[in-house]
């Protein structure tokens, strides 16, 4: 069957049914391959002059521009449009409990620019975030990008965030913070869009971006002074009924010690398992350790004790991870943070645990892999997690009928 | 801005970013709330003739259907068209261990008619399918249908299912049923699409449907003979990557007893805390049991030995509930089968357990309840499951064009 008549306006995109704007005409686009207008009429069954109109509209916001002619069969060749991810740049930012990474990124999550700086994340939200400020604005000149070419900002803060609101609640290592207004913060500064979620959904979003996007279920699991998780379910980050999901380190540990944690409870694996735990137990046997990277330090100096004790947090963080292999069912397990870096022995303890206590069919196809991204998943994840969001359809669309996009 | 120029045919629904089809059309329908063919057109932004188009195919299949007449200011008033569920029928099985329950559901999956039988799963799949088709022939016919109405076949079965393909993979308590093809069974027999999960996702979408569809993050845990539990994210059911995930039942319970489970490994929650489980346990103490339904018998005629092993047990359940709540911040917990109606016993173990152990952010809205499908839970849910496939707007658009919902 094939409809033939005329369609006579931009449908209503809130209606969630139907979408045939701009935003999604920009859709097709993001696939990188470069297109005429005569090549989008026929891909999209939209009308020329809609074409026309819908193209104009983003040639005009930079997202689309002219690429190499496209060979012609004779007169003035047909323009070839893709998608224009340098137009314009977005700010983003992984801040830890003592430092913090910062980049500017194109449209396609390549970062441009970028520092970092020792930084107490308890020196509070208004120094914290003024560091970002200032220095996103250096970055965005050091790009070559004028201050308005600046669409969004994303932050990544090491603790519980409202990813709706972008507040913090109640996070346990940042005093000040509990439910300040990040968003507005930076709306207020720079007037733009402005996402907050905590560290590890971020970093398991650039991994995920980086590296492995053919994977539909992957758990990203950062070890280092803490532990935690990001879920990416079918490419979007599983954040729960209040964004706490993925939070594996006060998981209980089957088999393990009575420990008391920090958090009141016994137990948990981030008092059993972490960097900080590590580090406390090698310090008590008489090998000063003051944090992961000590720990990885002794483990790479070939200490018995420290290769002993990480591979044993391997296996613990496997009891857990077992459980949520049988829960989640991933396809890939990540194993990232600092301790990560101890070298093979923290994912050997992962691989033995899971792969003996989880289901023979929840383990048939899956693979448990160190982190490849490294230091950047933060500063990628942040902009891709601005990214994904100002480019959705509906975004786009609004876009295009108010010159910017949407603040909220 | 505003789009006034014409499009000239319904747009590629393959390309995920464009959808105006009949069934996006059919979208707007499924609110229930009646509509004339001007009102589509303002709502909608499609041009009249568009939506005449469109309306006629959805007509023509009886997918929508006139209602009462619209108010109208004089000469014929305007047809009130309204999505119509009870145009076409479909077979849902909901197959356990040991009887079987089958319903025929209208399109807003209403059971019309339906029945149940005491049927092993381990008498093989010729004998169950045939079961299911042999008494689906007949409960068409009651509700007042004919063969021809019928356009899907949904079913639960208990272990676990590929869902893309509808295989069962090395099911325990099931002989027999290995990878067989039960689509192909049905696709030959009665020649529609058929979808088949495992028992539990399928309850988790009944009871979702049925009363939580608000609950944006609900996690169904099944305690009978076994124990399982149903994801449901966004309102879809989270599969996972083989469509393992969600199996709580071989998960260590941490400070569980070190007790031998068929599944090879030790410790796991169903072995300690499956009506299987109690049941034995009753019967050591000299209280014979064989099953979950004996169980509930003790426990509800006042035996204090039943009442502390079912309170128990829903600790057990609680401590690696505590772990599910941690990863996936689920907005509601729902507790079913058998052993649920053991009375308040087995939820107060839960409650006690989940609100002590897990994080605070994630249990602060959280809710415990009791099922209240109950028994037609499997049924409605496997009947949701076929429907949400069949009326998705690339379903409906092959619908239209090929007259008949395709067969995979």
């Amino acid at each position: 069957m094939c409809f033939t008549d005329g369609m006579d306006r931009s449908v209503d995109s809130s209606n969630g049914s139907m979408r045939t704007g701009s935003g999604a005409l920009l859709q097709v686009f993001r696939d990188g391959r470069p297109r005429t207008r005569a090549e989008l009429v026929t891909e999209t069954g939209l009308a020329r002059s809609t074409v026309t109109q819908r193209v104009d509209a983003l040639v005009a916001s930079r997202l689309i521009g002219p690429v190499d002619k496209a060979v012609s069969t004779g007169g003035r060749p047909p323009a070839l449009l893709a998608f224009h991810p340098a137009a314009r740049v977005v700010l983003a930012a992984d801040i830890g409990a003592t430092h913090a990474r910062l980049g500017v990124t194109d449209l396609a999550g390549q970062i441009l620019t970028d520092t970092r700086d020792d930084l107490d994340i308890a020196a509070g939200p208004e120094t914290v975030l003024s560091w970002i400020e200032d220095n996103g604005r250096k970055l965005i000149a050091d790009a070559g990008y004028q201050p308005e070419d600046l669409i969004g900002v994303g932050v990544g803060l090491p603790g519980p965030v409202e990813h709706s609101s972008g507040r913090p609640v109640n996070p346990p290592i940042m005093p000040g913070w509990d439910g300040f207004d990040v968003q507005g913060f930076f709306t207020e500064r720079l007037g733009v869009v402005t996402l907050v979620d905590n560290d590890v959904n971020v970093m398991a979003l650039g991994e995920h971006f980086s590296h492995w996007s053919d994977a539909d279920h992957l758990l990203f699991v950062k070890v280092a002074t803490g532990i935690g998780s990001g879920l990416i379910s079918e490419g979007r980050v599983h954040r729960g009924a209040v964004g706490a999901a993925g939070d594996l380190g006060h998981i209980a540990v089957p088999h393990g010690a009575e420990v008391m944690c920090r958090c009141g409870n016994t137990g948990c694996l981030e008092a059993i398992a972490s960097g900080a735990a590590i580090a406390a137990a090698l310090t008590a046997d008489g090998a000063e350790a003051h944090g992961s990277l000590d720990v990885v330090a002794q483990a790479r100096g070939g200490s018995v004790d420290a290769l002993r004790r990480v591979r044993q947090a391997g296996r613990d963080i496997g009891e857990v991870l077992a459980s949520a292999v049988n829960l989640f069912n991933p396809s890939l397990i990540v194993i990232g943070g600092s301790l990560s870096q101890a070298g093979e022995h923290l994912i050997a303890g992962v691989r033995e645990v899971v792969y003996q206590r989880s289901l023979p069919l929840a383990t048939e196809h899956l693979r448990i892999v160190q982190s490849r991204t490294g230091e950047s998943a933060g500063v990628v994840g942040a902009s891709v997690m601005v990214i994904d969001h100002l480019l959705e359809p509906s975004q786009v669309d609004a876009w295009m009928t108010e010159g910017t996009p949407a603040v909220e």
